[in-house]
């Protein structure tokens, strides 16, 4: 068996100062301890959401790691503290902090994790600063990212120098949706998660398509979260637009989107085989990642489970997804992690 | 072979009144006739689209079905004529236009077109007034609605004694996205057409699951245009949501989403085969009914070709889908219809 890696978890510290004393305004994240190994997150005075001690404590996360076989987490922060919204040099110092807390729990187990950092997307220059840092300070892969930031799509001209950066370093961008389009209308029922987060996902890569993001970085090394959210299972229909009104779709000269699906990676996390074996006919393993949501509520319950029990792949393509496909778009190899257990399910 | 109905078509009158004039502020549509068997569609003094004269001229779309071996189409409005934003009386009287027009075109060629009416969804009452007079005075198997009214969902308590009014009746209700969530981060590319409108349909159809509407109303019958938009592929999330957090999801005691699969309706238009393949996996082909989007340029261009030609289905499921489930679910028989070729294509 291939070793086992989690390309989509997310990790908080265990505390933080209080930010909105800090910066001197409000939309900061708080946390509150409220009982043992667990916290509530607070956002403006309101709830945002219970999280317990998988959150912040690697010992506890390692645990869960042996139980499910899996080798290795690559943790990120989560969207919720991106603040791409704050002042430029607060979102940067908050950046700095959560990289340097994500650094250290990597520092002290190199062979169970992995660290993508966050940027202050607000202000490219301090964003291309930050990965930078990232990259060669702290000795991550590279970054996670959100779907937009604030008016800005993944197109954004804005944001171009990030991801030609980001191709000059070989460094790897995980994107997670956050802040989700049409929140004025997904008010009940978790929706924001499951129709907002899916919009959100096809959004960023309709835009780095048509807005010829990739045609004009060719090696740019870039994952979509959530399987590509509603991106794998309306492509018939994004091509057909494309070939419909190539006087809006094609305004930047790009080529039809589906000349694009092997140029982007997705996480493995649509939570059903026949959804997977949907993407994989479309995608391939190659372009594949098990990824989990580790350790929240819309995640996998035991990371690599679906796919191990999925008799429709090959041990093969079963390796590439739990962990060759992740290695490639990280850019490392197997060294220096450590195979446990086959399976460990 | 059986009968083939396009359930998904619109259709415009040649010439409306000025409504801008007529009903005294700003945000109608108005249609220009610039050239032969062409006219532009305006709104707010923007140019929304070119149409030509399949949107209008009966003889011109029969034309199309002869050639297409479409043996009955399905009229509806165009959804940016809804009007939901105007005052009641208002889109009561233009949905009454609407209405009678299409009226018109099925009195003449009763054999080959089926209308579905418009109502004035702002005001239920009105709305229920219309649907009434659309069923019980004009002949129609029921309306078209959009995927919601403003701030109101399709859980919207305001909005369920449509529904209820519509159950009673035995009165089909087909839902098209339109005014679609996120519009402000949709400006390029098309989007609102090939991200958004996805996104509107799930959130339609979720809403009505967990809003507990199909559980109230067990006999509705109502189908949802795009094949469901990004519902079916991301309806593992959606399921998975459900049981990660039933504290949201389940604030009205539904069941499970996929408990609800067989309780709607989705057209086929969902540009190709693999896709297709898939929501037949899910929804089976007794709930999936053709659709096209005639006359518009993101439809299918030869409706039911692709059906057709899947070697994957047999006789009875593609008979089904071009014709037998659109008569279920508009509660009509195949009397007084005339099947005029094998196929057409």
């Amino acid at each position: 068996m291939a070793l086992k890696i989690d390309l989509h978890t997310h990790i908080l510290p265990k505390q933080w100062p209080d930010l909105v004393e800090k910066y001197g305004y409000d939309g900061f994240v708080t946390i509150e301890h409220h009982a043992p190994c667990c916290a509530k997150l607070w956002k403006d005075g309101k709830f945002f959401r219970e999280v317990d001690d998988r959150c912040w404590d690697p010992v506890r996360r390692i645990e869960d790691c042996d139980r499910h076989g899996v080798d290795v987490q690559v943790l990120s922060t989560v969207p919720i503290m991106f603040s791409y919204w704050a002042k430029s040099q607060d979102a940067l110092d908050l950046s700095r902090f959560l990289n340097d807390q994500i650094a250290e729990v990597v520092k002290d187990r190199p062979d169970r994790f992995i660290g993508l950092g966050t940027v202050p997307l607000q202000d490219p220059d301090l964003a291309i600063q930050e990965l930078e840092r990232c990259v060669e300070d702290l000795g991550f892969p590279g970054v996670q990212i959100g779907t937009h930031c604030g008016e800005w799509n993944l197109d954004a001209p804005e944001l171009f120098p990030l991801f030609e950066r980001a191709q000059q370093l070989g460094a790897s961008i995980f994107v997670h949706p956050w802040d989700m389009l049409g929140a004025d209308r997904l008010g009940s029922y978790f929706l924001p998660w499951l129709v907002g987060m899916p919009a959100e996902t096809s959004l960023a890569i309709c835009s780095m398509i048509f807005g010829g993001v990739f045609d004009r970085l060719p090696d740019l090394k870039i994952c979509f979260a959530h399987g590509g959210g509603s991106f794998p299972g309306t492509l018939a229909r994004i091509e057909k637009g494309y070939h419909a009104r190539p006087d809006l779709c094609g305004v930047h000269g790009c080529g039809a989107p589906r000349e694009y699906i092997d140029r982007f990676y997705l996480d493995t996390l649509v939570h059903d085989p026949q959804a997977l074996e949907f993407v994989i006919d479309l995608f391939g393993t190659d372009h594949l990642a098990l990824g989990t949501d580790y350790p929240f509520p819309l995640g996998e319950d035991h990371p690599g489970l679906m796919i191990e029990q999925m008799n429709s792949l090959t041990v093969d393509q079963k390796n590439r997804l739990v962990g060759g496909t992740a290695l490639e778009f990280l850019g490392l190899s197997e060294s220096g992690f450590i195979r446990r257990s086959p399976g460990g399910s």
